[in-house]
């Protein structure tokens, strides 16, 4: 749940004064998304989401996440298309913060995934690397292996404080992928962030993908990765070696992997492991007690790179294997 | 913002097979509404509000609550219709808790209601009170002038916290609404929480209202001194006797008040604020610190107690009069 940012019917009647979008019918903050502030917007036109921009994410990158929201619903992704204002801005301000009005996209998020999920979401994991060739913008993965040890720099504590001996481990796991982490591999648009809370399903077929806001210029196969991660894992810790084929066959469906992406799947599966380990153990320390938003538990991914370190084939091979 | 409860994906689809209204084309938890969850809940065959009823509102209750809001909805008052699953129940249980499906209501609430907002508003509140005859249910308000007294019992050292010296007053405030607590005005449905918050606008004009789980069978005149205090209140502490009046006016194109109404709307003024500022007492104290709903102050309605303790026919007159 998320809502920081409380904008007025004045505030937005100011906002919509410079958009052809009509008067405002409905006005509501959902509860989607962690990271920044969103309002159903009704208008005459039609329906649409109202982002505000918090401090978690760089106005510096907007532009590249807007423009490629745009780049992809108009190539044939379900996402939700920037609107420009009547001076073809898509980046506003309101509070103080920049913001932006997006399309409304149809479709619920599954909690639990079955394997038949996994399948339609790698399918529509592998159109959105299609739909992105040829976007002419990039934007560097900040959150990718050449940062994860400044990332880890100053939370060994965090980490023993989590379990004893653990910051010992992570610094073995980081020299490990820094040694083996794969180079070369086929790069393009990735949403990097592709979590069952952000696709959406109607009537158990993949309708779409939101929240682009970690996106960025990566390998194809590591963007594979963070999604097997996310939607594979039995919440009793154990890999799902079934959902994670049906993911894996869904994505080749429309764009089969070649050899280097399918080897280096288990290297890169560790690594992002890793990435989400080391945002959330930040964001475990960083939260005072109380905040309105808790945070993700680290444990959880801690747990997942423990799979990756002590059974490196397991996302292609499974254990038996 | 109140999203208590988390629906997942399948247990939507296991209530709405019960219903015949399609299937969900979207779901997101909305930032509507302090004592329950409130969902957007986008089907095949049209937009509703699913609410899930947390422990403060009184699950005996929600029978008048829904029957109350399916009539206004009858009688040409703009509010969300409940709807019937198969079986012709309005409410249902998820999570172990009672909910109900309701139509999506369109408008925008307003946050600085001005005199023009607060004439509409009278008229829509005129508005319920006559739609609401014959409604054949009753429910007294246990929120009224006769449980006061035992509100207020054990809150004694929470309001010396607030002020030292307010629980005196508090008590003599009690004595005075009790001995001068107006009998036998005309009653009947009452909105008994007509605050800006849950009073929808389109246009600048009055397009329906929301939240009906305070409603009860009470005088007209103690609903619209709620309403008073509620929009006719500057920022500042200061009452706006323009707002009041253009409220009454808008109030009595549709429903002239009667002598004996008109002449109580004082000490009902004193009343209303009492009734909230109890609540909020109450809420303040017993609101855990770090919790994800911020109580509202209790202060705010203690200024408004002296303001009506220190100019009795203020709501009628103004200062000046």
């Amino acid at each position: 749940m998320a809502v920081y940012t409380d904008i007025t019917d004045d505030e937005l009647a100011a906002l919509l004064a410079d958009y052809d979008l009509g008067a405002p019918l409905a006005f509501k903050g959902i509860a989607e998304g962690v990271s920044n502030s969103n309002f159903l917007l009704e208008t005459e036109a039609g329906r649409y989401i109202l982002t505000v921009y918090e401090s978690r994410t760089n106005p510096d990158d907007l532009p590249y996440f807007l423009e490629l929201m745009r780049w992809l619903a108009r190539h044939g992704y379900p996402s939700s298309e920037p609107m420009a204002d009547r001076q073809g801005r898509l980046i506003r301000h309101v509070r103080g913060k920049p913001c932006a009005i997006t399309g409304f996209l149809n479709g619920l998020s599954v909690r639990r995934p079955t394997a038949a999920h996994c399948r339609e979401a790698g399918g529509g994991l592998a159109a959105l690397h299609l739909a992105g060739e040829g976007f002419p913008m990039t934007r560097a993965n900040d959150l990718g292996q050449a940062a994860w040890s400044s990332m880890f720099a100053g939370l060994e504590a965090a980490a023993e404080d989590l379990k004893p001996g653990l910051s010992r481990t992570i610094l073995s796991d980081l020299a490990l992928l820094a040694e083996r982490w794969p180079r070369g591999l086929p790069t393009g648009v990735c949403h990097a962030d592709f979590f069952p809370d952000n696709v959406f399903f109607t009537g158990g077929k993949f309708s779409g993908a939101i929240d682009f806001y970690f996106a960025c210029t990566e390998a194809f196969a590591y963007d594979i990765a963070v999604a097997l991660n996310a939607w594979c894992f039995e919440p009793d810790g154990s890999f799902n070696i079934t959902a994670a084929r049906q993911f894996l066959a869904g994505y080749e469906a429309a764009r089969p992997l070649g050899q280097a992406e399918r080897a280096a799947l288990p290297i890169l599966a560790h690594g992002a492991a890793m990435r989400f380990f080391l945002t959330r153990l930040h964001d475990w320390g960083a939260t005072p007690a109380g905040a309105l938003v808790k945070p993700k538990d680290p444990l959880e991914y801690e747990r997942k790179l423990a799979v990756h370190r002590s059974s490196p084939d397991l996302v292609l091979f499974g254990d038996g294997a």
